[in-house]
């Protein structure tokens, strides 16, 4: 592509460095720009500047935060001694939309991957088990992805925790609410019998 | 979506506010930025920022330019006595990139579109008029997307335009190199029967 400008060029070379926005995306969205009033570049430029530089991780649980440490972590209605341990902030408003879990969080901020170059010491493990061997915490309940990576991940801090007396668990894996068992693949079906559950758990809700 | 920080919410506020990106898509952007260097989203917000602020547009064609007068239009080797009249910039990069169009552009802004409340006014076609009375230009070629708002605003162009002593066509609209004519839509396939042109003239590439 030959831009009739740098500055056009420029932006677009930026914008489309976001993952899944391609050069004729970031034209268009760029030319979107132009269209607005200054006003909105401005705010979005100040935005994302002010978001990259002022950010700051909660001293406890590493979670996304304005302040040292997080709402979740400063609150005193929540039980302490459990913990869920997620990769990253999506996760935590996930699992806080369903009002099902008043525990705290620990974000590990991602997930071993050695294919992209993630290792145990990119991520907040090494905080996890410090955080664990305080003693306060009774039970780790493990919400990664499952896939390859999210179960490499639950094994690594498994192996480094299994001396340490705190429980763990992971989320359950099944078949979604309303799905069909038709259409489930073999591996969530099979997973879902051998990890059956007493039909009265079941039905709780 | 509750998020834990307000950066982080007015960062993804922000970016949604791009056509075709939503709450999910700006937070999953905004969260690659915060797992890069600073400095990615210091030249994103930087491009931006100077992007909106700095650039121009051509006081001849109205294209997107960093200078006064355009590069086409301030050449030598181009023809200043046919013009291509388009909607925006990305029309010149796509017309320029089959390099068979030496002349010069009219870059309009926009079409005519009741529908999204723009007018004649909006779009620089007053100063279409101007450039053409001006008496140099000898054909306008119009480049404008096949549609009802395309048509509706080469129409109004004709009609300010057809007392004045200029030739006015439009480029072929017809069935596509390489595409299938049973797979073309009726109102192409009829119009392309109806404009068909001398063998001899589709033979010449």
């Amino acid at each position: 592509m030959e831009f009739s400008s740098k500055l056009l060029e420029k932006a677009v070379a930026e914008m489309s460095q976001l993952p899944g926005i391609g050069k004729r995306t970031a034209l268009r969205l760029v030319l979107h720009l132009l269209r607005q009033p200054k006003s909105q570049t401005e705010q979005l430029a100040t935005s994302l500047h002010q978001m990259r530089t002022q950010i700051k991780h909660c001293k406890v649980c590493y979670n996304i935060s304005d302040v040292e440490t997080c709402e979740i972590c400063a609150s005193h209605n929540r039980n302490a001694q459990i913990v869920c341990v997620v990769e990253d902030v999506r996760d935590v408003m996930a699992i806080e939309n369903t009002s099902q879990f008043r525990g705290l969080y620990h974000v590990l901020g991602g997930k071993i991957s050695p294919m992209d170059g993630i290792g145990p010491h990119d991520l907040k493990i090494n905080e996890l088990i410090v955080r664990v061997k305080k003693g306060e915490i009774e039970e780790l309940v493990f919400a990664l992805s499952a896939s390859m990576e999210g179960d490499t991940t639950n094994f690594y801090i498994y192996k480094q925790l299994k001396e340490v007396h705190v429980k763990m668990s992971t989320i359950a894996r099944g078949i979604g609410v309303n799905d069909e068992i038709e259409f489930a693949d073999e591996i969530t079906l099979g997973r879902s019998i051998a990890n059956r559950i007493p039909l009265e758990n079941a039905l709780k809700f």
